[in-house]
């Protein structure tokens, strides 16, 4: 099972903790957690999985592994820049966005685009749009990510 | 001045012909067409600015310019799938966008992502979401795309 | 009839004067030319169409076109970087290579791999590899390099 | 340490045994493989770091990650085609090329323009071409290649 967290690059403190609770919880699951490597929510939610115990893949804009967060276990430059946004969908069986601004907003409807389901945490109301019921998930809570991950798994 | 024109890959005929005019306008503005180079939307406005002298290029997701529509002066195989959507998105100075479903909708994120404007005909509602006043402009003819383009321009 | 040019970003003189003139006589064949939109071989061969009322297109490996040589007609910005390669050589019916290093190596290469001709102007001498007997062909001068495309055509 | 191993998607048994004993070398080493994922040199590799514990990444051209080899434990679907040569190279801290044709070929390539060494196995004589001495370095057995890796690193 691969997770994709997607989210802002700079957020405020009490993302950044709810991101590092959501990377610890899905790797006490013994899931995969894969990102973009860089910082933000891709930053938090890496430290929680590593610190954790927990797998970690960052898909890189760059082609310099170095830009990757230090919690990236196996990180992967691209070079192709924000059209890897499709590799990380490609590569999540599901994906979570929390917070973020036009490039998770970008991410989020490339998930759609590939038909895979999103869960939305204090993220873009996606619902507000005309998109298939099934398709976009709001939670409230990181407990609620992972419950709904396991409905759908 | 070049146009970007994202669609829908499968429409009915008053899209279609919508979109043929759309073409055939700014064909006679003397503007490039930059789109996807496949059907529907993308065919209809190659059609109807290629049959009014205008100049269409195909930013193509395969890596054969046969699969671009008859309408395609210039058919550029990527052969990088969906991602190819950023390369019109960086063509373009600006995006027009009719009609469509998840494909255009992540391509009208990818413009807002890449701080390029779209003008929205019978597409996505966006402006039911948190975005940037001016990167998002609705509009209800073909007349008032460009008259709104010639205002930004 | 789409011919690819490759070859160096920063070339010696003759080098540039090679390139200005195989711009020249593809113009007069009413040929296009695609290439990486940069400088050296690239602006040489750019300059050489443009100049002679060809049309010239830029496959840029960068998100912004301000990055093309000004002899580009049609800027392709990709932001895939070199991966970019690959779409000259899937827009092009043909290719020269003139000079260059190990991006135009690169290059040669990725065409061979899409099965696509090369003819090289004092370039790699790739024909010291076990190479299809058709796949590259080594010139000498511009006009053998027009008589050469007119006999594959 | 990554080590990235390219060769032909369809081998003889004979490269198939040096590919699957080169990854059991890699495995008990420690190192992690990045590979096209697919079949040939690729399967072979992983197959043989796989059964002895090692960690093996496949960087697939399309965008399914079913069409993986069975021994790759972390599958990443890009999308991009051929393009995503790139990728592995840049992954990967140095290459080892296996046989292979014009893919291989290329990739090797891709593999100097990034300024990475390539250590080469009954593959392409790329030093009768005019290679920096340090970029190509060719051997003939496993031991030799896992000998190589560990004077460079």
């Amino acid at each position: 099972m691969i997770i994709g967290v997607i989210g802002g690059n700079s957020v405020d403190n009490q993302t950044y903790e709810l991101a590092y609770q959501l990377g610890k919880a899905i790797a006490k699951e013994g899931w995969v957690i894969v990102c973009g490597g860089l910082r933000g929510v891709m930053e938090a939610v890496s430290k929680g999985a590593f610190e954790n115990g927990g797998l970690t893949v960052g898909i890189l804009p760059g082609n310099n592994k170095n830009t990757a967060n230090p919690w990236i276990k196996i990180p992967i430059p691209t070079g192709i820049g924000v059209a890897r946004n499709y590799i990380i969908v490609y590569t999540a069986d599901i994906i979570v966005a929390i917070n973020g601004r036009y490039g998770t907003l970008n991410e989020i409807t490339a998930a759609f685009n590939a038909g895979k389901k999103v869960i939305g945490l204090n993220t873009w109301e996606m619902n507000k749009l005309n998109i298939d019921n099934n398709l976009f998930i709001p939670v409230s809570s990181v407990e609620e990510v992972i419950k709904k991950i396991k409905e759908i798994e």
